[in-house]
This record gives C-alpha cells, structure tokens and sequence, in this order.
C-alpha cells in the first residue's frame, strides 16, 4: 500500500556559487522532466531556458505558471527562498541545442542552466519527518555508489515511493551532474540528497532518531520481507560487486537479502533499491 | 524465494554478419561483466580481446577456461556452435583502449570485439520451458523500451529473478550495442533476447502456451501482489510516459499496478520491471 511521504523541507538555493560538486544539478539539467520539475522547484534558480520551437509553447506555459507560484507565494507572506533570473524562453534548433550539452545529453529538446541547491542537511530532514506519525518513513543510504545514473535512478524510486531522503557518502559520490538530473527524472528537486563524510556517523545519528538501519548484503540469511523493522527504516546499499564497506556492515541493525540467484547474476544497485523500497512499502 | 529456472536454450552463433540490429551484441563489448560473459558463451565467436595491463592475467584465464570447456564439449560429443577465433589477448594502454570504443564508454579495462548472436525465437523458448514444471515460469515482453541502458537492465533483473526470456517489439528496440551489454552486465549471453514483429501476436503465442499475460498499468485498479497469475505468467511492460499502446493493452488478460504514488513521480521502467520480477518470485 501507498505510504505518506513526510513533509521534507524543500531544498534551499545555494548560498555560494563557487562550491562545484556540493550543491545539486549545476550547470545544465535537461531532459523534459528534469527540467520541468526544476522550473517547478521555487527553490531553484535558473539562468537560461533553451527549448526545440516544439516545445517553445510548452516551456512558456511553465515560466508562466512558475511566475504565478512566484507571486502567490510573496503575497501570502511565504516569501519565496529562491527566484528565477531570467524569465525568456529561448528557442533553438537541434545543432544549437545540442552544442550547449554535453555530446550524447538526452535533452528531449529541452536545456536549462541553473545554479545548485544547497546540500541538504541531515538534522533538517531528521527534524522533518519526526512529526511524520502517518505510515513508514524510509530513508536511503548509499555507500560508494559511484554512477550518477544510479544515484539519479534511486532517488527517483525513492521519490516514487514517499521516502524522506536519500543520503550518499561524500567520498566516491558522483558530482550532481546532468546525467544525475536526467536520471532522477526531476525527484532532484524533490527530494533532499544528503552528503555526508561519515557514513557511520550518519547512521548513529539514524539510530538516535529512532529508524533501524538495515543493510541489504546479498550473502545474509534473512528475506528482507522476513524482517519487521517497525515505522522508521534506513535502507543501506553498498557498490556491486564489493558491497558495503565492513564499519558501515556492522552500524546496521539488520542485514537483509533479497530472493534473487546471485548463482545467476546480481542486481543493478538502483534495482535492488526499488525492489527493496516495494517491500518496506509493501509489508510496513 | 528464488524460483528454478527454465533450462532454454543457449543463443545461437549469428549465420549471418550482414544484419546489423538483428543480433545481439555485434561490434565492440565492454565492461568487465559483459565481456566475461561473453568469453564463457559457447556460441559467441570473437575477433579480438583488448584489456588494460592490470586485467592481463584475468583476461588470460577466461580465454584458457573458455578453451577448456570447448574440449570437454568436443570430447563428449556436443559439439560446440561457436567456437573462437582468436585466442590472443591484447594489452593496451588506456588511451588505445578508449580509441576503439564509443567515448565515454565504462570499459573497465576490457573490450572484445564479437560477432552477433543470432536472434533467439519465441518458439524456441516455449519448447524449453514447456517441461518446466518446479516453480513458476515468467517471460517479460517490453513494448516501445527504446532506451539500451532499459532494455540491458531488464535484461540483467529477468536473469537475475530467473525469467525464461525477454521479447522485444522490432519496431522502437534499440539495437543491441555494447550500451546494451554493458547495462544487461552479462545477462545478454544467458537470457534469450526475442525481437519480435508484432507483440499482439506474441501475447496470443503466450496464451496458447498456458501463459498469463499481465499488463503494467499505473491507472490499473488491481495492485500486482492482489492476483493470483499461475506458474505461467508475461509479464508485459509499455514507453514510460506513453505506457502500453492500446492493441497491446487489449491482448493482456490482466492490468496491474504497483504501489507507487504518481502523483509524486513514475518509476523507470528498468526499475518497474525489477519490482514486479520480485513480486511475482515472491507470490508465485
């Protein structure tokens, strides 16, 4: 069944320009969905919109709408934290658009250059979903996966199934790319991405608040689906292939397998994340 | 829990090199899984092994083991379908190493370069897996998946859950390329790949041959976990966003859903996939 998903704070905009790597989705997003969720995003920033003439009415039709959001949120006293720089949509053709991305960006004809997000905060999403009473609060925790697919894909299901944040180990984690953007299907701008330097502090920190921390380690003895980890759930997944690192095994509560035949072959990181976001979903 | 797997057979050697899009995994392979996998395939004839220095001595026991396993095939009388034609490896540096394969590719230091399999048949697969009788047979067909990294990640979770095949419609599938093979990560060589002309007619094929065919559906009133699907079920994926076309739709005997929340974000296909391979090794 369908979970409530906290309420998260927002992210916020960057403070500074000149920390490449810490904020998220610099540079150009592209892609329609990453794109329209970012012109969504109030938080958001952005400097140059550049569309195919088939999407031109579309990406004006967003402008507008985020102009409006804009101005609903300042007369409401909620002034809002960030603003978009420029208002105009530019149109380009194919060779133009393709010149401002990198070479093989699956753009769908749309191109945003934006500024970063502010790194979100750990205590702030902590302190976020401590009221959350409704349903399972899921938090996922990755551990040296380094391909910004991955990472876009898992906050994407991550974002898909209401859980609270997504938290990745500074070191080893991808800059938060276009190709993260694209990936994570606009759940960039949905869902706070925690850095952290310390993942097993990070967990502690879990623990403290309240959610179990579980592993999932294709060589343990126990189903995830066997587990009852209760309404507060870190989901840990390490890299394939070497898995998670052995401080970061032994700070989970639980380690937990899911029923594939590794004989065969393993899964995808971010496939193994959805299968196991389904089940903590599925059984909470 | 896991689920036995259908013994089907093994691709076979392609007859012809002339049909570029028709087989699997013609030109370059990369990655350290694609590339083994494919080393220890009977039926995949190569041309050349490329590896950086460091993957020298790894690389030198694939080509023995595989040189192994062809004389145990001969002396016991099945002969081999394919058979190697170079048995050298080469050592480059990484920059020659780059200058054969697509830029930006993840090769991990190895790259072969193959001749396609042959296309595999659905017949062929339902005459295999017709005397499966332990556990429950499961073929997933994607309609419109024109994204490689998909189709290559279902690829790998149906392998990884013991599906029998994956069918693709001709129309729309991506060629398979080493994108595809990277992302499948060795599943290309193991699972049957049938690309197929007209996916209505599959899903009757299936029928007749006792399967259910179910359709994913984010607008399906029946979560998946809520029918009951029997030991033969196809499992049957639409494009994300435009989802099934309305002839493929009609041909299914179920429409389901998983329990994602869409007004927040849809999932990736790859992961869809993956999800509901679990769900139907765990209920089934």
């Amino acid at each position: 069944m369908p979970r409530e998903a906290p309420v998260a704070a927002p992210p916020r905009p960057g403070k500074a320009l000149g920390k490449p790597g810490r904020g998220r989705g610099e540079g150009w997003l592209y892609g329609r969905h990453a794109v329209a969720a970012a012109l969504a995003n109030p938080a958001r920033r952005w400097r140059r919109l550049a569309v195919l003439a088939t999407e031109a009415e579309a990406a004006a039709a967003l402008v507008t709408a985020a102009r409006a959001r804009r101005l609903v949120a300042a007369q409401s006293a909620h002034e809002p934290r960030g603003e978009p720089r420029g208002e105009a949509v530019e149109v380009l053709d194919r060779a133009a658009l393709n010149l401002l991305l990198p070479e093989g960006a699956v753009h769908q004809g749309w191109a945003l250059a934006v500024e970063p997000l502010a790194a979100s905060d750990l205590d702030e999403v902590l302190r976020a979903t401590a009221g959350n009473v409704a349903g399972r609060s899921v938090i996922v925790v990755l551990d040296r996966v380094g391909d910004p697919h991955n990472v876009g894909a898992v906050l994407r299901s991550a974002a898909a199934f209401g859980a609270a944040a997504v938290v990745v180990a500074e070191h080893g984690a991808p800059a938060v790319t276009g190709v993260l953007a694209k990936a994570a299907s606009g759940a960039l701008e949905r869902l706070p991405l925690v850095r952290a330097g310390n993942l097993s502090r990070v967990l502690d920190r879990l623990k403290e608040a309240g959610y179990w921390c579980c592993g999932l380690d294709a060589t343990a003895p126990a189903p995830l689906a066997s587990l009852d980890l209760g309404p507060r759930v870190a989901l840990v997944l390490g890299a394939e292939g070497s898995g998670l690192r052995r401080l970061v095994r032994e700070h989970c509560d639980y380690l937990a397998r899911l029923p594939t035949r590794p004989e065969l072959l393993s899964l995808n990181v971010s496939n193994a994340a959805a299968i196991a976001l389904y089940e903590l979903a599925r059984g909470g």
